[in-house]
């Protein structure tokens, strides 16, 4: 089994963005026993597509397309590809339909640039399109089986996921894969305390990944089954557990802001969050997770030290005598949130996210955390690198992981 | 010119990391006015690479390739190059005698398995590594000239720079960008109407880009020098702009919240924000713009109807009369927090992000976006799709770009 991704899109092969679809779409192939062994990206020109389908299509015997069937004269995607297979483009009225449905529930009128997006080449499957309005399909060139799908990252997933997993060939063999989601612990630490209890490059492989302040540990294995390869992977991930503690927060697809909800609703207990140089992240990281409304009471972003001391009752003295980031305002910060909110546990942040503000005693990257319970308030300083944005997402996972750990304590 | 590119590496094509060398790579050759017309990815297989460099040679006149010349065992890119070339490896003295300098810097002999680093195709051309261990080079395969570059970027980007730019072919022309960011009209719509006023597929050539709500209309132009191309493009992007009014909100890299904070520093206004169903986004994306703290006074997360009358004073009976989901609690929040911030505008933003909690008269997506002014509230009724992430962030978008129109009227 042999396949290839295709990405059409000028804003690709000019540099604009990188082709994450590309890489998405490896792994999850990947995760379905489907080793993808090239990609490659090429402009919205009509005959260089149909020029790559058919050389791409000639060697593999599946084939991802993705992008250039918008509704824009640029998007040239539907004919290419109906070129290389031979066969003209029809309208496919069910996708028409669902277009303009669409439309009238916006309460709009479908322009008529989007028709074409219910264009695919005769004799093609259509492969429904959930999210958007693009109709993506499969078709057959040569040997292969060759699917089509939208370049909008969210909107190819969804199809890749609903439309193209069903219809993709059964592998005889099974790949299975673990992941173990941890914070806290750098990459080269968490390696070193694996490598010496297990065989990394054994059975099963076990490969790191650093991704925004959180490393994934990915264990993989082959066999006949799935189940067969999840036995293989289960005892390495006990030990890793194990010798991590709780440096591990989750698996696969977890998040700090799902584990700490989990962790809210476990314990039956409800948290208030008051924010200065985060400015409402750890907030918006908490409010992402689904019925998060039962644990979760407020959030204020007190970026003013007048807002710290009106919201939060913070002493006006205080920031004299400390500074506004320091450890007394954190733990003032979390205690004041918590006790207006009438919640149990209470988080403050404060700190210099930058680029300009610090200084040697505080340089930029200085956080203070606090989360505060009803005994008493755990607080962290953080020294943290990196431009603004990198500061201020780290500083809110450090955050939340804090009160991950407090909870996990059983606070 | 015709130019191409190649990256090599199992991490690629297996997904683990998006190829961003290509990016970078493309963008700096439409710099030098060398259109890039094609990416290519393969993994770690010498007899894959020699097909792909065969394939591509074929067609380009320029080849970049990076990736897959370190020490370890699956590095086979200067085989492959070789043997597309025709070509037998040899040791290049001046390149070996570069690695050992730099491990003789380090007090440390130099690994056998460096010297392949050495090692280019009889009759190439040496490519300095002055950052790196090991050597580039350049060899012509068909009419081709292949330039082969390590993979690590810091190497790779330095490579290219100090060794490759001067061998490249001198450019008559020269390649000139502009991009123009639009919210709250549809791509097709922002098609159709430029498309009555411009030849898209003219000079300049126009494309567009939806991410995350956003669009991007994109202006290319080809000419002798960087100004003369950008000469064809500021006549289209005023047509742009006039046509697209205040859908309009910035240019290149610019962002909503990026926007919204020139417009309160342009105006000498202040802002506060409260937010229950985006939970911190709309705070947290604004607080990301360097030197939001002079006009951004606080922000409140009152997810608890309890909480949105407590802090920003909306009315208990309200709730009862009207839901929580309402224009009017809309209104009472960016009202209420406006007057106890102090502020000149107050945001109020209250949905059902889903993925339950809608019903048929407020389904989920439904969301009461309000701006308060010193005069007036401007209120907007949004009814967006998708998953919870997706409408959150929809939504605190609209939000901000409320703010934007607001403010850009004069408020």
């Amino acid at each position: 089994m042999r396949a290839e991704i295709i990405s059409v899109g000028d804003e690709i092969i000019s540099g604009q963005i990188a082709d994450t679809n590309a890489a998405w779409l490896s792994r999850e192939l990947a995760d379905r026993g489907i080793a993808v062994v090239g990609h490659t990206s090429v402009g919205d020109v009509a005959d260089e597509i149909s020029a790559v389908v058919r050389a791409v299509a000639a060697r593999a015997d599946v084939v991802l397309v993705s992008g250039g069937i918008g509704p824009t004269h640029d998007d040239c995607t539907r004919e290419a590809v109906a070129a290389a297979a031979g066969a003209e483009l029809v309208i496919d009225e069910a996708a028409l339909e669902h277009i303009a449905s669409i439309f009238a529930a916006r309460g709009l009128e479908m322009p008529r640039s989007n028709a074409k997006q219910a264009a695919i080449p005769r004799g093609a499957d259509i492969v429904r399109n959930a999210t958007g309005t693009a109709a993506g399909f499969r078709v057959r060139v040569g040997g292969a089986s060759v699917f089509v799908l939208p370049g909008v990252p969210r909107e190819m997933k969804a199809m890749f996921q609903e439309g193209v997993t069903p219809l993709l060939p059964v592998q005889q063999r099974a790949i299975a894969t673990r992941v173990l989601k941890c914070f806290g612990l750098s990459e080269s630490v968490i390696a070193e305390r694996l490598g010496e209890r297990l065989d990394l490059d054994g059975v099963p492989k076990v490969a790191f990944l650093a991704s925004e302040g959180v490393i994934s540990v990915k264990f993989t294995a082959c066999a006949a089954t799935r189940e067969t390869a999840l036995g293989l992977i289960r005892p390495a991930c006990a030990v890793a557990c194990e010798v991590l503690g709780d440096g591990v927060f989750g698996d696969d697809e977890d998040t700090l802001e799902a584990a700490v909800v989990r962790l809210l609703e476990r314990g039956g207990k409800t948290l208030a969050v008051a924010e200065s140089c985060t400015g409402g992240l750890v907030a918006g990281l908490l409010t992402n997770v689904p019925g998060v409304s039962r644990h979760f009471l407020e959030g204020v972003v007190t970026y003013s030290n007048a807002s710290k001391t009106r919201l939060l009752g913070v002493p006006a003295a205080m920031f004299e005598a400390v500074g506004a980031v320091s450890e007394e305002v954190a733990r003032a910060m979390a205690a004041g949130v918590r006790e207006r909110s009438g919640s149990d546990l209470g988080v403050g942040v404060t700190g210099i996210a930058g680029p300009s503000g610090g200084c040697d005693a505080k340089p930029v990257g200085t956080v203070h955390v606090a989360v505060a319970a009803a005994e008493r308030t755990i607080h962290r300083r953080l020294t943290l690198r990196g431009a603004r944005q990198v500061i201020r997402d780290r500083a809110a996972k450090h955050a939340l992981n804090l009160v991950r750990v407090v909870l996990q304590a059983g606070a």
